[in-house]
């Protein structure tokens, strides 16, 4: 699918790749890395690579190959990792303490502001200090706060009346781990965090190498 | 990409999303639907479904359409779903809790039947009734117990090993919740579920809409 700024989602996806290698290298005071190099850490060959980079402006220099730190910075940006995004986590339970204390979130300028519960026995509890509020509060809170994305992490009943609630507050950002295709307006962006269809896809690999193995020892 | 079986990674993708929306449509009594009813339902255009399903037999007949709960049979087999796969979860954390804890996991025949963590303070504590084992008892936990899926749930580090301990005793799925790409035999099914990835996808796609909003406002 290419997208109206002609970046095919293939290309968008591999980008927070690049960015973890890239982090990982200078964490190991790697500073400068040739397409080759990053071509045998991600397993992407290096034409590929300095396509994907193109499409942003390419960065890097004939016999230099690319600067980490600069490189970083730049696929940062990209991302939109240059300003902080503030999360609020809809739903409490296993998945909404995940996301909550998910490490990396803070560390790369995620920052989860508030919670949200039906449950009477979750509101007023506490997760990593952050107090879970009445999902009747929902749109209070948002409406007195700025909020960038809602994460949603509610069982399937109800989701789609909470991504509405969300969009009318002017959400444009909706990370989804419900097992639900939610339906949104045009503007509002929506990832899915699927595990059931993860899981799915994982077992049918299996069965099918498995499947594939008794063919091969008859 | 294509399969060996000559099934493309994208058509394996949609059959847990069939799954799912046939289940929901079993729920709610629905006995018998039409490729053009399944295309509004899961946004996919009728001739697409045809064809996904085409790739296995069809299923479907002219001028009635698909018998549900027959569908949802033959999805179910096609994704290996039949059978109960034991799942267990490396890693105690949040992410381990959650998996753990995972509603739709045992309903559909999958069941985690240990935990491991290296933590001393971990080992011994009950998630969902099910003992934390010791990191240092996994191989040997396998050997003497049958193990269809690693789920790995651990931070960064160490996590190719415990990969390479899990392949090494002859577990052929792994569900990686780490955020590393695993260097695995061919002969070994990984899934993986990066997080950051995706938030990091969710964050661009977010920021690519404010700049064009803000070109459109010009």
């Amino acid at each position: 699918m290419a997208r109206d700024n002609g970046v095919s989602m293939a290309v968008v996806r591999r980008l927070p790749k690049y960015y973890r290698y890239l982090s990982e290298l200078l964490e190991h005071d790697v500073r400068r890395i040739s397409s080759k190099e990053l071509s045998r850490l991600t397993s992407f060959t290096a034409s590929q690579i300095r396509q994907d980079l193109n499409n942003f402006g390419g960065f890097g220099q004939q016999g230099y190959g690319y600067n980490v730190e600069d490189l970083k910075t730049e696929i940062g940006k990209i991302l939109g990792l240059q300003v902080e995004h503030k999360v609020i986590v809809i739903g409490a339970g296993n998945m909404g303490h995940a996301i909550t204390n998910f490490r990396g979130f803070e560390n790369s300028g995620f920052r989860v502001v508030a919670l949200f519960d039906k449950s009477t026995e979750m509101v007023g509890t506490f997760i990593r200090g952050i107090e879970v509020l009445s999902i009747d509060t929902l749109e209070e809170y948002i409406n007195e706060h700025r909020v960038d994305i809602g994460a949603i992490c509610t069982p399937r009943e109800g989701t789609q009346e909470i991504a509405d609630k969300l969009i009318s507050c002017n959400i444009k950002g909706i990370w989804n781990f419900a097992p639900v295709d939610l339906d949104v307006p045009e503007d509002i962006v929506i990832e899915n965090v699927h595990l059931n269809e993860s899981l799915f896809t994982l077992s049918y690999l299996i069965h099918e190498k498995k499947k594939a193995q008794r063919k091969g020892n008859k």
